[in-house]
């Protein structure tokens, strides 16, 4: 049995639980991590007895190299999918059909229960988000080089690092070089934000020059040929650094540690946040801190499991996600470390090693 | 009044023509349209009296600095976005608030009727999006450069092209070079597919080699710093070329010329369509052209208005939007030529000029 089929089967399990006896996949994501197509605009519909994928002509070739196992619902332009839909009904006999309720849209939505009247549509949310919460060997792996390459490439740009290059320019060489270590693309648009720029946690890369401050934030991942991402920052010194900002990213850097340290299948996420939280509070930096601090990771940038004052996951075995505390100061500048996190039986991995002592980053 | 009041006020009109007081804009694009902010995760709220974003801390700095007449409902961690709409409902006073359908999805509509209970939701598409459609001056200047920059970098590509180059590293360099000439990215991961795996109109780019074939098809384009985007394909010659790739070609330029001459304001898009099919099945190949004829272009890649055989759209002067016929092969390979054209008063223009003509592309 292979993979894909063992998630399918999973997956019907939590659709039975819903009380469905089928289920409409419409988020592309989740159709690749079911199926292993790498394509989009595709749906996918499954059944206890059979899994079919509804797409058009221009994947057909495509979805027969990718998944030669799987049944094929393919429409021309002249149907719609919702057309699609109506035909594969009449072979498959589903009553109580669960649809995804964080990709759906409204509009979808409407247009199904107009198209099938006697179908109740029973809305779910995240059972394909959840069983990608636990990630296996594979999906491990393909972490692991996804921070490989995403290291790699900083090693580049840290090294080529001058003056008079932008923001922008130092973003673009990212993308490239982490397409050079064999990476698909970076897995978000890279944030690099020169001195006051980083106080912006979602800073767009722009004309800023490194040669503008006595430090830059950059904030990086890759994505590898098979879907899996990193999600990495770091502060890079450039030049001469306030007294502040020492200040700042030795409070982070404890905050992240001593959060990593606690992590063990068993223990809350609100807890674990709470332990950097209430360290940068003690420190004097309570309202600079004002984001979650961590997120699960894989093959979206921002998975289900959430580090947060209002989280209520509990840490597993063999979930992903990222430890990011951060300290901002608008018109100073701003500190984030991040790293990726796997939980393994009795405490954690640190996936990712870029130097982040102080002595190292500072040289102090 | 500024371009953004302006698109608020219009979108108003439409808003109380669906018999709505207030709407919620929730696809982050029609945010960035209505209001000049180039973040995401953020919702608009808008009534004839008051326009609100309602983000949350990490783009307060970003949002004073781009919009700064914009009226903020800022939420911190603490707080969900749906929980600070109800706060700014007891202000704001709306009881039919339209939502965007094609956006919204079936969770975040369930929250929201669960939330305002006195509230009635009215469904509507592409509000917005309609008014996108018909581009202002300084869209079509913004398209320009977006073309521009793609066709700088599609020279510097096919002026390096070496033989032993990956589809990959092609598509990864012309990446590389949209953003050297000022893009701030590509506007889609580029198509470069060479010899048979043309024949797959969203090929990914692989491991494939340029000396593999006689020729290789590559479909890309640029987005610019304020978000506007370019959409070409062109073919390109890279050694022996088989006649029956030529035969394709010259049907393919003929049906797009076709198509093209006969665009103005008033014609039927479907008319259109039914000029580039008829040339290419009368030529024998209809069953090789199963995709669309063209799409609207601007700030997606995939706006309203379609040229397709089932399209009820009609053509409007400041309308942009692609022309791309295409003839595919399993197993042999493909053609695609696509332009992008506005649509002026009396005709139309076509923006983009990269060299299609038989003894141009082909030295014939």
């Amino acid at each position: 049995m292979t993979r894909y089929i063992q998630r399918q089967k999973k997956l019907m399990r939590l659709v039975q639980k819903a009380d469905a006896d089928a289920i409409l996949i419409t988020n592309f994501v989740n159709v690749s991590y079911l199926t292993g197509f790498s394509g989009d605009d595709s749906y996918m519909l499954v059944t206890s007895e059979r899994t079919i994928i509804v797409s058009d002509s221009r994947y057909t070739t495509q979805l027969e190299e990718e998944c030669p196992e799987l049944e094929l619902a393919i429409r021309s332009t002249s149907i719609t999918m919702l057309e699609m839909l109506q035909k594969l009904h009449k072979k498959l006999k589903f009553d109580r059909l669960a649809i995804e309720s964080s990709s759906m849209t409204v509009g979808i939505w409407q247009q199904l229960a107009d198209a099938f009247p006697a179908v109740r549509l029973i809305s779910t949310k995240g059972l394909v988000e959840k069983l990608r919460v636990i990630k296996d060997k594979e999906e491990i792996e393909e972490t692991r080089k996804a921070i490989d390459i995403a290291q790699k490439a900083f090693k580049v740009i840290t090294a080529s690092l001058r003056p008079d290059k932008t923001e922008k320019e130092v973003a673009d060489e990212i993308e490239y070089q982490i397409r050079l270590f064999g990476g698909r693309k970076t897995s978000f648009s890279p944030i690099v934000a020169v001195g006051p720029r980083a106080a912006l946690p979602h800073a767009i890369p722009g004309t800023s020059r490194i040669e503008d401050s006595g430090f830059v934030l950059i904030d990086w991942g890759a994505i590898t040929s098979s879907g899996y991402m990193s999600d990495l920052t770091r502060v890079v010194p450039t030049g001469k650094i306030p007294k502040k900002l020492l200040k700042m990213y030795e409070v982070t850097l404890a905050a992240q540690k001593a959060a990593i340290a606690a992590i063990k299948p068993g223990v809350r996420a609100v807890d674990i946040d709470t332990i950097a939280r209430d360290l940068i509070r003690d420190a004097g930096f309570g309202k600079q801190f004002d984001h979650g601090l961590g997120h699960g990771l894989g093959r979206d940038i921002h998975e289900d499991f959430r580090l947060s004052v209002k989280s209520e996951d509990v840490i597993e075995a063999g979930m992903i996600f990222t430890i990011e505390p951060g300290i901002y100061f608008p018109g100073f500048g701003g500190v984030r470390i991040e790293d990726d996190i796997l939980v393994t039986r009795d405490g954690c991995e640190v996936l990712s090693s870029v130097p982040k002592e102080m002595d190292e980053v500072f040289n102090i």
